[in-house]
């Protein structure tokens, strides 16, 4: 833990040779929406798809959903479903119907309509970590409740970097910020130093509607604009075993009714929350999932939504839930072909258990970041800056994790596989010969800028010219380039008279009150 | 660098918790051979693999392969090949025919039959790092010559650790014993420490011969008995571009003589050693292993041969070797299609250039530790210990690199993603209903203490508990994992009058001087 400063106490003045070649300038890829042509990797045959869809539906039929929610109750009861106090059954072919209606892409457009994005269609999309509650960062060395500045700082991560795609939820929650207003708080600080898409979080109908008219605001969009194509989203998790609860139901309601997407997303832990085997557990969060998609595609046709995949192991010595494990890696793998049964986008997670931004943090990182490349998945929840099971924001590991992002982004670049003449360089191989180098000949020369991936985090040196300059490790390189880029960082540009517009919303909704805190 | 000596002081007394909790006798996974049933990932479509196919075939007929080895010329006159002084042209036609002699699978059969290897169908089996003549652990904090001591401790790591199914070359070089005599002693150690496959440098008659020799008296094997079945291997690298030196080609012509197999690995660097695109340094690094497999071929059809990969590219701003990079991915990827295409087995690497067991090292681990996995690959050399592009070796990241490999095994493991109506367990979600949990229920109690993969070195625990047991990031974990192990190692059993042979051998060929150095 002590890793940082007592490097910054040893490595002293030598580390200004580190900042003048990693400054806040550094080259980083450009903007993308990278498409994974990748096959996905399936462990299931078509007789495992089929048990996993049988047993999902089921679940749907025989044993029901959960639904905490009054309104959806007598939404399922119009759509001829079996509501049996807060319990729905509802038939397969009813089920199947609804679902069909889903898109299997749509678009999210931000305030900076060159930050759209496409969901489906073979992309694969990166959001930085949401909602822990807490923060750790190498010049604190400990754990604390999360605050409005980390979470700006964060935001400034967000923005600053090109392989995020968008704003998932709070990168940390600004504890300190009363619940009341904290999401008039947090949303002016997204949507002012981001121009990225954003989330609502499904937390009473105040914060929902709050979201998207700031959301409406920053666009410059009248209600009509607003709603005629998806701006935004929010993301819910069903509570395993088998139900839906209140807030998140009505959030999603809410935001399907005026045209924005839904992501819904079972947190089914194998062992605690679902069955011991991943199938089962698999099984669980599919019909979980599904339920509430047929819910809206009921009351809006066609409605974006997501299907999310939220199924670990525990660590069955602790009851800790672990992340980017054998079995998470085969469940996402397995959600992933059933997203694609149902023709549904796939949102899976860049997660971890690891406390600190270590060796641990990153094979756990890109285990998981490499099953939702193996699974097909079109949206990358948490997939920079994520520690302790979600618990803590590190800004050195989302500075970390953009670095394999950046990796994966450009492994997605058809270039590096490319086979034509020019690529096989057989007059190259025949110029070189024997006895040569490929340094310095003309087909080298032409290509070397943008043959190869850059790292900015990254410190490809040998051992010597490492340790001579300070002998400083990942997480402390990316506390550095955390700090620089921090200091270096300008917000996207926004009209003085919507920022206005902003304020005077968010003062006006302080002083009615905000949101209640009474759930 | 100096986290582990400051956390040592830190922690004090609390670190015998830990220890406890992970003891030398700590469960890992039993041996077995995992079989790797993913489909692989092809970035090339047929035209690619027929593009890299005909250059390299261009390649060995228009600009030839250069053997420095006089028996090896003499041999491709014999076999109708044009020989232009130390240049070798080949027809396509004879290269595809002498290589499909070589068989898609063998056995490699050590001095302990239990350890015997499948090399192909379908196996991945992984190996010890091999070959840094440079040494660091965190006790040491700094970078140093390779000792005896050094090297029998990480071998005793090879032995020890279930994952690692090989003992490749020298986990570390132990520089102090001179050359001459320094395969007899590391030979040594590595077959009273080990009773793993292991294998013999190719740097001359008199290394190649003694090794074969001890391999053989190790195993209380007749000449007839050695030559009968492979016990050992030879892995060589061409010297890019085109060329194949002395040594090489002599150890695997003796190998290959005496029944034993051979692995043939261009290291093709592109940019430097090989063209900056990657299908160019693929069939550069195609053309050379073939042609050296064919000679193979020829000399004894059905010779044991693998091919090997070894293509990444360099830091363009430094020069130096990248590794776990998404054009190494890629190519190892291209490198597995043409492997199949061949349809000779495939070795590729677990490889990184960060410089300490950190972030960083474990993010270029997995990402070549996920491209053996995606290409195919049947041997995984340097699979555990390796930093500094090879040149260090380091027992923390080698337990930490096992951690990795024992995921990736478990992930093989088809019960995973098991699909019966036991693992769908529709009745235990019944059962559990819409309020209850799974911790307690029969259908857990049967199966939580196989159903989920168990760490050795990862810490699944929450901040809180790790805070209180001393906050030890995972590379001093795994440092003090390391000493347990050695502390508490005990080495394969041995006849006392093989081991009596053994040392008499020794003896003998220190007296006669060994092998020359002056090459």
């Amino acid at each position: 833990m002590t890793e940082a400063l007592t490097q910054k106490r040893r490595s002293g003045g030598r580390a200004g040779n580190r900042e003048r070649r990693g400054g806040a300038v550094f080259r980083q890829m450009p903007w993308r929406l990278p498409k994974n042509t990748d096959r996905p990797v399936e462990p299931l045959d078509g007789e495992g798809v089929a048990a996993i869809h049988n047993g999902a539906m089921r679940i749907l039929e025989e044993i029901g959903i959960a639904f905490l929610n009054e309104e959806a109750l007598a939404l399922f009861r119009q759509a001829g479903c079996r509501v049996d106090g807060q319990v729905v059954r509802m038939d397969r072919d009813w089920v199947m119907e609804m679902v069909s209606r889903a898109p299997a892409s749509f678009t999210l457009t931000p305030r900076n309509p060159d930050r759209r994005l496409v969901i489906g269609e073979g992309h694969i999309l990166f959001g930085n970590v949401s909602s822990p509650p807490s923060y750790f960062d190498l010049e604190l060395g400990r754990k604390v409740s999360g605050t409005r500045a980390q979470c700006a700082d964060l935001l400034r991560l967000t923005q600053h970097f090109n392989c995020i795609h968008f704003a998932g939820g709070y990168p940390v929650e600004p504890v300190e910020i009363h619940p009341s207003v904290r999401h008039l708080d947090v949303l002016f600080d997204k949507l002012t130093l981001t121009d990225k898409v954003m989330h609502a979080y499904s937390l009473g109908r105040e914060r929902v509607e709050d979201v998207m008219e700031m959301v409406r605001i920053a666009g410059g969009l009248t209600e009509e604009e607003f709603q005629a194509t998806p701006r935004m989203y929010t993301n819910i998790n069903s509570t395993s075993p088998l139900k839906h609860d209140h807030p998140m139901i009505d959030g999603c309601l809410r935001c399907v009714r005026r045209g924005q997407a839904v992501i819904v997303t079972p947190f089914t832990l194998a062992g605690a929350m679902a069955p011991v085997t991943m199938a089962g557990a698999v099984t669980l969060s599919i019909a979980e999932a599904l339920s509430a998609i047929a819910l809206f595609q009921f009351v809006r046709p066609g409605a974006p939504s997501v299907i999310g995949t939220f199924t670990s192991n525990v660590d069955m010595k602790s009851g800790a839930p672990a992340f980017g494990t054998p079995e998470y890696i085969r469940a996402t793998q397995m959600t992933g072909q059933m997203a694609r049964f149902y023709g549904l986008p796939l949102r899976a997670s860049g997660v971890c258990a690891a406390n600190v931004p270590d060796g641990q943090a990153m094979w756990e990182t890109s285990n998981s970041l490499w099953s939702a490349m193996q699974s097909g998945t079109n949206i990358v929840y948490h997939a920079a800056g994520w520690l302790e099971g979600g618990l803590v924001a590190s800004p050195e590991k989302f500075v970390m994790d953009c670095e394999v992002i950046q990796m994966l982004q450009r492994y997605l670049e058809p270039d590096i596989t490319a086979t034509t003449p020019d690529d096989i360089a057989f007059e190259a191989i025949r110029e070189v010969g024997h006895d040569g180098h490929y340094f310095g000949i003309q087909h080298t020369q032409d290509r070397y800028e943008t043959a190869f991936y850059q790292p900015f985090v990254s410190d490809w040196r040998n051992f010597e010219a490492w340790a001579a300059d300070g002998e400083v490790w990942t997480a402390e390189r990316a506390h550095r380039l955390f700090k620089e880029i921090i200091a270096h960082f300008e917000p996207p540009p926004m009209e003085a008279a919507i920022r206005e517009e902003l304020e005077a919303f968010v003062a006006r909704r302080k002083a009615e009150g905000g949101a209640p805190t009474d759930f």
